[in-house]
């Protein structure tokens, strides 16, 4: 299974505006910092393993060779300018400080070496990162027994990763072997990326799938008609809160209210020990218009609106974390041990 | 307070379009039982008591004063198609069932004054309406203390009703009263009642609210940010079990999980005592083209879609009924006592 959606050369970095799905399937050309910051700040790339590995190939291609000093003072600046894009995946600050150290571990003085070297810093990252969401997927596929019926929220797959994806990579792997898996797509509004991108992922590949609106989780669980939840997640505290999407939390709230196991998928990358609870986590609050209107479609008058990007899912609520080390538990000590 | 949407004559029923809101305020007259009976289907009119008065005066209108038996004849026949417009209200059946028994009742030979009879039942059945709803109204306004903050669902105002509004009803009498309520507004996906409706009626009335997605419901209420839920209902049956806009389950789920009350606004006209349980609630799916789409917007590739228009909440959520009568607990014995 190939990545059809991001394309990486040293000149450019070629994605598919997702802003524009699923009525076009725009490609564009990145290359200038400006037009990296604008893919990331306007969601044309999103989901946290892409945004990162995309702000590795904008430090990259926008390191000025014109000279060693120039070269680290562009690495520098760049790095400030793309980490305030997103303020809540934490695989952009973890992505942009491994770039940062890469030029800092450089001692030579010539600057095309160094960019080169950060060239392949950001292939490397983006490499790990597929080979991540393979071995996620390879961690999950036994929670999936042959046509489970599996509750989503937003979009978790090649559109959201440079490889197969995180929770929507699992679906992808148990389809690929014959288990058949059928997804319930919740639209995840307000920018919809369940019905703009999840639900063409899953035709892309042929997999049954029903799109329902985010208020109809509770009634597909109430009726019997979901056997498992799995989330992607932008950011998880050294205890195990998680911070997804936002609704996610609803979904936990609503899976333990019907004895439904509840999971996230997730690289390392994704797991911030800085941070020790999900209260410390700065929930990013985006623009009122998101809310008042669908699309390009006005509705609602002009009013206050309240537009939290994400939400907290207490790591009580989760069932476990499927990472490319394995399934743990949401508890401190078992997410201490996976990084020792 | 009068509801400024809803206008009857012996000709016409005139009514705010509310497809068009909040974009456009436009009026439309109602004469023949088709546009009343497309009114109704296609949603211009909702909410279950405005459906149910207006199918009445449908009824009154269109009655065939060529002669007794013609007058008989389209009585019946109007009520068969109009009950055909939306199966789930049970309002609609109640009220076509009073005006069936208005006919019966008439023993007379003057079509004209059956016609007239069935107008003035028509008047009655609006007028006892909008006294409920303000019973409602005084019966909920003690559970309102000063600057609560209230979630509510859909849509239960006066585009609801012909009166001040159900749920919506309380909210206005709390803001008459000086008690400065706040309201969250979930938009109400698909049909968007709640951004398009209950955010234009707030405005128009200068009562605080701020407009949210419905996924956020659970993190306005896990950050302590809500201290009261107030829904309508479009049908209530014998044990308590309501059936309500898509949506209104998942607000039960997460009242009890935060701790905050959970309270249904409805007069005595949506309770079914025939209706056992929830389980006996015939659910209507709406169009797949609703939740691919919001109005010309298309959100979704061509795919499946569950679009169930209700949910039922079991009346073990429910912490009371507010109804015309008091307060109800929604148990068995307490909802019998009402009708006796």
């Amino acid at each position: 299974m190939n990545n059809p959606f991001f394309r990486f050369s040293e000149q450019y970095v070629t994605i598919i505006d997702q802003t524009e799905l699923p009525l076009k399937e725009k490609y564009i050309e990145l290359n200038s910092i400006d037009s990296f910051f604008n893919a990331i700040k306007t969601l044309k790339v999103r989901g946290a393993p892409a945004i990162g590995v995309t702000a590795g190939f904008a430090i990259a291609l926008n390191t000025d060779a014109s000279g060693i000093e120039a070269a680290r003072v562009s690495v520098k600046a760049n790095c400030e300018y793309i980490a305030s894009a997103r303020p809540t995946a934490v695989n952009l600050f973890y992505v942009l400080d491994l770039m940062k150290a890469c030029a800092d571990e450089y001692t030579g003085t010539n600057p095309d070496e160094l960019k080169q070297r950060l060239y392949s810093c950001a292939t490397d990252i983006m490499n790990s990162e597929m080979e991540r969401c393979l071995k996620i997927a390879e961690h999950g596929l036994p929670l999936l027994k042959k046509e489970m019926r599996i509750l989503t929220h937003c979009n978790t797959g090649m559109l959201a990763t440079p490889g197969i994806g995180t929770a929507l990579g699992i679906v992808f792997h148990a389809h690929a072997s014959g288990k058949s898996p059928f997804v319930w797509v919740p639209e995840t509004r307000p920018l919809l990326q369940g019905s703009r991108l999840t639900a063409f992922e899953l035709s892309h590949h042929g997999i049954k799938y029903k799109l329902i609106t985010d208020n109809m989780r509770g009634t597909v669980m109430k009726n019997g008609k979901t056997d498992i939840v799995i989330t992607g997640a932008d950011r998880i505290a050294a205890n195990g809160d998680t911070a997804n999407k936002i609704g996610t939390y609803e979904s936990a709230v609503l899976a333990r209210e019907h004895n439904v196991p509840f999971y996230i998928a997730a690289p390392l990358s994704t797991f911030d020990l800085n941070t020790e609870s999900g209260d410390d986590i700065i929930i990013e609050e985006r623009p009122a218009e998101e809310v008042r209107a669908f699309r390009n479609c006005q509705s609602a008058p002009s009013c206050d609106v309240y537009n939290p990007a994400f939400d907290i899912t207490p790591a009580s609520m989760i069932t476990g974390i499927i990472t490319e080390q394995g399934i743990v538990k949401p508890e401190r000590e078992c997410i201490r041990e996976l990084f020792s």
